[in-house]
């Protein structure tokens, strides 16, 4: 089976991003869509985020045989309540969300007896909203999908070949494995971000302009993940506490060894960690997750280089 | 005045690009260099990085009216006293370090009744090697000069025009407050991308291979900082060591709050921090700090954009 009609609720970065891959890679599948907040179900119709804009979730996901739930972690439950009296019998449920325990119960508990299986693409940008989706951002991006254990093998399929053909590729994987592996690669990153920017900005030694100014020694890369979008990222961190505590009590004993190092002038134990993580980075090049050039090619170096 | 002949000690990935950027922009100075590694030396040779290679430090300086010391840190004091016979009584001595009390000490006591200007150029990428310089890597980036109290104006004068001659913007400060300032924009934020990737490569529960192909979640950002030369960062974690660890308390502080937050399930309190850090990344896109383009611009986002 393939599917044919796929309905996508909440129209921001993700979700206008699903909507445009599939009217690009996947012309035949027809396209529905609907988000809560007025003002943005218009941006999206304007922008053709999908075929066919609804004014109500149960309108959006009529006669779609794949619904895709694209809203914070924690409002999946509230969403799918509000679709559930359009749902055809046999439409296969999804989403996007970036904890997976959490946002399965929640869709169980919200359709009972459905046919649910979650997904997470590991793709996004800082940017959030309808205007900020595009085409090609799950483009060599791995997609996960976490199938509950009675989940028909053919739904699963389809479901694989879909996110293919959008361009990403696919590995499955149990819901808990999930958690466990995107607090570390990516929940514990924007923490971290997110709080070195706080302290930055509380200083009284250090004015928040010089912050701005000198950003380039290597904070204004964490600026970039610290702009990412509050609301998904609050959900996600109510909706992974376990994990993201586990992974975090990890980092921060290994961040007391290296207070310990720079405490007692211990040169050899930073040197020893700083030169086994440049192999990570060559390995992330290497897999193509991540751009070869310095500095990520960014605009300021990545043209006139000598 | 200005300078006629500029003597590179050190020929890395600042050293080199030092070279480029003044035989760019300053065409009628002469720059002479000197690398300590015979490898390094040749390679720098061959690549034309200076106009003139020697085989001693004390050849290299030979002439000389500045002499920039492009060395990590630690070997300041070093290569300082291996240049001095050849040192001409009116040079100029500075240099690039990311740490400014300890190096002045150390080029103090190593040149003692020398003038001498220390700077900080804040600019750079994750690659290192005499093969890594570029001319542009100073352009709109700025450089820190950290004068002594005792430094005649007319030289501090000519190495700010110096260092706007290669594309920088120039401030002034002293060194005890360069050193705090830097703490935060650029010791913390590697410290901490360092100790991530240790962590997350040592797990039992997620395996290597699963954090580098997921790593676009946001950890493949903190590997770009973890591949930086080690041998530099460690000598600036060993020379700005009280700095580092005030700092590094302050976000520890913060980062028990949100720990705190997330065991308590407290999302307003993530959903207040969150937002705020928002406008930090704003700012720094809009003082032309980074890129404004969604993800650095990478090469995989920055294409075929929708």
């Amino acid at each position: 089976m393939s599917f044919t009609h796929v309905a996508i609720i909440g129209l921001g970065l993700i979700g206008g991003s699903v909507g445009l891959a599939i009217q690009q890679h996947l012309p035949g599948v027809r396209t529905s869509g609907f988000d809560r907040d007025p003002d943005v179900r218009r941006r999206a119709a304007d922008l053709g985020l999908v075929g066919q804009m609804h004014d109500s979730a149960a309108a959006a996901v009529a006669g779609a045989d794949l619904v895709i739930l694209c809203v914070p972690v924690g409002a999946m439950g509230t969403a799918a309540r509000d679709m559930a009296p359009g749902l055809g019998a046999d439409a296969v449920i999804s989403d996007v969300g970036g904890s997976k325990v959490a946002v399965t119960q929640a869709l169980q508990a919200a359709l009972p007896g459905r046919c649910i299986i979650p997904a997470h693409p590991v793709a996004g940008t800082e940017n959030s909203g309808p205007e900020a989706g595009f085409a090609t951002l799950f483009r060599q991006r791995w997609c996960i999908i976490t199938p509950p254990a009675d989940a028909p093998a053919d739904r699963v399929a389809a479901l694989v070949k879909l996110w293919e053909d959008l361009g990403a590729m696919v590995e499955c994987m149990d819901a808990a494995h999930h958690d466990m592996v995107l607090a570390v690669t990516s929940h514990i990153p924007h923490l971290i971000a997110y709080t070195i920017v706080g302290t930055a900005s509380d200083l009284e030694q250090v004015t928040r302009s010089e912050v701005i100014k000198f950003s380039a020694g290597g904070f204004r890369d964490f600026t970039r993940i610290a702009a990412s979008d509050p609301t998904m990222w609050r959900d996600v961190f109510l909706n992974n506490s376990d994990a993201v505590l586990e992974m975090l009590d990890r980092f921060l004993a290994d961040l007391a060894v290296m207070r310990g190092a720079i405490s007692e002038g211990d040169g050899q134990a930073m040197f020893d960690l700083f030169s086994r993580t440049r192999s990570v980075r060559r390995s992330i090049v290497a897999f193509g997750q991540d751009d070869a050039r310095p500095d990520f090619g960014r605009g300021d170096h990545g043209k006139d280089q000598n």
